[in-house]
């Protein structure tokens, strides 16, 4: 890491693949921060601190004052939706912020952000029936319409740099299969319109080609394929996904590490849902859910590795079950039941009940991947960003590598990374070395 | 780190001041292990991994075979206490683990381990009233009776080496006043009966003056003074403390940093306790209680440093309650509420309910800290030992450095600490060469 | 009811279909009452108390003291089950009671229980296979089969009345349909081997057809049909049904009439369960658990009257749903969340985790339906018992009239019902008297 | 019964002692009602319904339809309070009501409600310190003051009858002593300015000698009185008390029930609360404390019967806890841990977490006690009123009755009394003839 970070200069325009409740929150809380109504709570890039040296040597700036961030004051929003809504009134749609504290002073900036006409197709998401979508021409020729997209954005908004960030709904479950395998073959297949190309993939495509970096914020495959993998090596360009860390997964990989490093056995793991939005109603139907099952189920045996730990945890039943239940909308519940195992086999039990929102704890994640990619694509990194590990549920790593769920071990790896793009020592908890100055003292 | 590891050889005695609950689940628990009717779970030393090198070269042994731990097969236990009962009588009457399944077959073991005489006085402990404790002398002559103690153990044991371990009730709230603070005064002290030396502290003294390694499973001052930390030091033996972290305060610093990783802000955490053990009943004298209180309280600001994230938690309001509950006896029951703030300003909750068992949880920790500190002597560490803050609620370190409360960092310094001695490479999460290899390939 | 109630003599034969986890723990258990070693908690006919007259009289009795009920000494059991296990063996299998407190004390009269062979089809129940059957022949000929084992059981045990209680699995889901809707027709359909002649029906027609009462603790049709109710008043027995009231529904049936009573509003309840027994893995079938969600479902709408307060309930949400989760075992647990509404339609939030065991509430269920039937026939009751509503998720009610759920207008009808028999009078808890004779003294 | 019940005609003022947050609330929520804003929900008196005759009548009118209460169009509002603040102001400090959405379109209305000066001792309530108090004076000139007060807002208002509710502080803890046992002595202490007259009993004497029935939403002694019953009959006024059931103590008044109906035992049942309003800072005052504790406790017993019931409930331990926690501010949340017994001794756990808000469950309360004591004073029924048991949590009943705690049985009384009172036959939920007629047909 050499090469000097190309600083950020001009506007960085976020696009974002989806104008729904993510989005718009999103959208609506950077306006909020620029206007001095809020401050960025949710987002590691600007509240957080990097310690750097010795715990002596108090040094711990802002994370946004240690590495060259784009300022929230310098970004410009597009979006792509297959409803014809801007987003003052997607945002009302989704019920997620307040009318009369946060979307009326925010209005006129809300109003002025209007979707592009989506590619999308009912077969990959059976609960939605989208409006504003591209039609005729093949999925290559879908594709060269985003790019289109992509090129009139920067004219229009006068941006210097994008990145663009899935934040559109679960599709159903694909499997990776031989078109994904080569760049050649997925574009051939692109094509012929082929049905293992899902529209979050010419997306990723179109946003790659385009020299955009991409993340995935849904359990999609996406551009966790190959092909994809290539072309953003060949494009010098960076991903990251896969599906935004939030809610019951997020309290998972914080509590199963902390159970893990007791040496405390799992054997059980109960998980319920409840949630009333679009999310919720598309995750009714079973295909979807086969996507986002998937996703919320690897988690626990990444971390508890029961083939390393087998009296501990290779009996653990993981059971995950979302369930759409209109009277809370956006206002997603957890509830999970963690049957853990202690000395001579006693049972005990953790029953934890989480109240969160959805779409308030997605925004700020959407913020720092757009943030950090962009930093990335300057610090000139391309291919997968596994240090960005720390905001997906199922983190994109290289092929051969077991992806890293525990959130700490996520958060060291972010932190080291950034100390190591600006020449700090990285930091290993060891700290001996206080105590052999007081012995020799 | 130069010197090699002194290997385990002969037995290690095992002592521990009490023998009620904690300790007797503990002892019965490694005669258990030693039959091959359980295994030690809950025990990261006997059943946690640790990863070497990078992640690819899938090096992952035991701790155990790590390290040159010493063997449960070779450990033998002694104890004071308050009361007349083996380790039989008093587990029965704990009422923590099956009688037919887990004391009846290891009756015989259990009986044999008797209680010595114990340093007591009721003005520290407000709500029990021992009647078997020494009498008549000085707190120094007391002090010396417990070397007198340690020595018969030994030759009556025949036990190479010795670890000392505070399993008893917390006692009243003391301030570090004068005669604290230097090995000296607090002497001179001892031959005075200065209501300010605690029976703790005499016990902690006769430890150390024997070359025997000290930890503090309680939240008393005990060795956190200058004189016993400089004791230590002259004698070349290990300390740590202090307050077993167990239930509410573990599940809390496993939270609180994923919480903070997240730049999520915390307005309120309300703690309540329900238990009705002893521990319970000591805990109801609101003397005792502050020790307690003083203890969990100050995870959560060290954990979250308000100072420097003003805009996250400058308001935390943390309450801690602890009640005494008869009908749930061990079965120690934690209930949290914590109120969150995300993106703006938006307000969520978490509460958990943990149906623990303390003495079951507490019981591991001892066994751990026992073997670690051996480890430690072994190793010519001497003095506080940071890295096994780990497993305590307040965790003593050097003066002027504030402890380190986020279990996840105090894993990492443990696990680097154990490789450090190894001479292997410490581990920082970092991780790119992966990909640097894969794009030059 | 003038006639006077006849007095239990004899011995009372109590005939479960199904020798599993709940009619093994109330064996089990009747048999530990009568050596003293428990008491029969849960069972409101043997330790609850009955008010007569005023409330100054003073007059509080034991409900068995007040009404002539069957001596728990007097009961002789027997049972028919798909596998040839006796209850001994079945309680171990179980894992309800625990082996070394309260089965091996009780082996010997356990293992004198030993199954008939039962009256099966997969068909009816899809994830059990039965190995201890009756094969060949009709519908009609197995109902002549079990009338047959109905007669053997009375002479071998020497009873002098029986109750037939249904304990066995949920059966898939059955509307009422032609052939039940008349004792000609439904024999007719035995006859022809109807698959709409489920199981459960053939052991009601025996039961009835021998004079035994019978209750159903399932939700499945079974006697819930014109065709049986007159087979009941044909023959003067007594029946009730269906679904014994336990757990989740139990609290259910307690807390929404509270909720009406202070005309709170109600927008949403969620229930979940998670359990791991026998009856979780056949509920694990989708047409078993419709039997289920529909017994389970209806309870809200009849408490609440959505009719009648539309300003409350109309847009009520209520979502039932049942996971097998096998590290449980019969320790089912239940969560609901329950979004309510107050003053000004301010919303507020209940959730309820019931840790509770299965076949402990059920037991004393049964216990309380053998000896209360028994009362209803010896007082020339017959047909459908609606006063026992008090123990059914779905209670069996008069063509016409709505089946009452709140637990507390259920008690009071049972409570009305003994003391009508016995000819005192009925409570109302007016109680103006107490006030107008201090108003005149 | 016989005498016709006066009808309402003419406005009923209502006088609130305090104008806080309860009484803001119920204000402004009867003032949204009115404009067609909202609808009375909480209000058993306005949407509940009763049920008349057999249930085959179908006769279920709303209550306030079945008997003559005052229209909530003919309401006035009255208040005495500590701080010169009128109910707008109030309102916007207590918190409870969005400004935009409720207070902000009933301003003028709420302005206009501007309290009088209270009677106040800071000895009384030690963590408030009133601005807006009547000074000078013995106690029994502060009554007349308050008459005086009456007086004159009939006057203003116009109102044909008023009556008065206390929603004010919790006073500290006063025992019944010599002075409370006549109207003499109390008079007497009165004048002499005895510590045993409290402030709320300077109200309800003001209020019973101006014919003004007198309802305690407070847990203070107030009119539980010899004194105060015997100034009630003499007068000819209704009085009813005390401490308003909402939150924590109706759950548990709708939960208990519901376990003794089931014969189940109840080993322990702890309960918390968190709560940050005007009412959780005065209840952190040991001495108020004591006098909610007391009301609190004495539900269980009550209920459950312990002396009738020993098996089930004599080693009851009931522990209630308040805690003053801020950031919740009127949203009173409670935690309840209910250990149970069931058949054959097995121990089962129910935990209810009830996230409510305080005053939005106390103003309906409110509003039906002013309504019913209004209907009761046309209806010649004087002193106290033990059929409104329903809304307390220490139902004021006559001397040497046991109070009725039991929601269920308090809501029969209710409705039978209104039954009663309109000459309709009492209910019982016999309903045996249902069936006989069926026997018959």
């Amino acid at each position: 890491m050499n090469t000097p970070i190309r600083l950020p200069e001009g506007k960085l325009g976020v696009l974002t693949v989806g104008l729904g409740a993510v989005a718009t929150t999103l959208i609506a809380g950077v306006f909020a921060i620029r206007k001095g109504m809020e401050k960025p709570i949710g987002s590691w890039s600007q509240l957080g601190t990097i310690r750097l040296g010795k715990r002596t040597e108090n040094r711990n700036p802002l994370v946004k004052d240690f590495v060259p961030l784009n300022d929230l004051d310098k970004i410009v929003f597009g979006a792509w939706d297959i409803f014809n809504e801007n987003a003052y009134e997607s945002a009302l749609h989704a019920g997620v912020l307040k009318r009369h504290k946060h979307l009326d002073p925010l209005r006129k900036e809300l109003e002025a952000v209007k979707p592009m006409k989506a590619v999308f197709s009912s077969s990959y998401v059976k609960k939605l029936n989208g409006t504003h979508v591209k039609t005729g021409g093949t999925k290559y020729d879908q594709a060269m319409e985003l790019m289109d997209d992509i090129r009139s954005f920067r004219e229009t908004s006068g941006c210097d740099r994008c990145v663009m960030i899935w934040c559109a709904s679960t599709e159903v479950y694909l499997e990776p299969s031989d078109v994904h395998q080569s760049l050649d073959k997925f574009e051939q297949a692109m094509k012929e319109n082929d049905p293992s190309i899902a529209p979050s993939m010419i997306y990723a495509w179109a946003a790659l080609k385009s020299g955009v970096p991409f993340a995935n914020g849904a359990p999609n495959l996406t551009c966790d394929i190959p092909a994809l993998e290539e072309l953003a090596l060949v494009m010098n360009v960076p991903i990251a996904g896969k599906d935004f860390k939030t809610g019951q997964t997020l309290m998972k990989t914080i509590i199963a590490p902390g159970l893990k490093a007791r040496a405390l056995g799992v054997r059980g793991w109960f998980s319920t849902n409840i949630l009333g939005n679009r999310d919720g109603e598309v995750l009714d139907d079973p295909d979807s859910f086969k996507t986002k099952e998937v996703s919320k189920l690897s988690v626990l045996d990444n971390i508890l590795e029961p083939d390393k730990h087998p009296v501990l945890y290779k009996d653990l039943y993981h059971k995950v079950r979302i369930n759409y239940y209109p009277p809370h909308g956006d206002n997603k519940e957890s509830w999970d039941n963690i049957d853990i195992t202690g000395w001579m086999g006693y049972q005990m039990q953790i029953k934890i009940n989480f109240l969160c929102r959805d779409s308030i704890l997605a925004a700020p994640v959407v913020l720092d991947l757009a943030l950090f990619l962009d930093l990335a694509q300057r610090a000139g990194m391309s291919g997968i960003q596994e240090w960005l590990s720390f905001y997906f549920k199922s983190p994109h790593a290289a092929k051969g590598l077991p992806p890293q769920h525990d959130i700490f071990k996520q958060l060291m790896k972010l932190e080291n990374t950034l100390r190591h793009l600006q020449g700090e020592d990285l930091i290993t908890h060891l700290g001996l070395d206080y105590y052999q100055e007081f012995i020799e003292a």
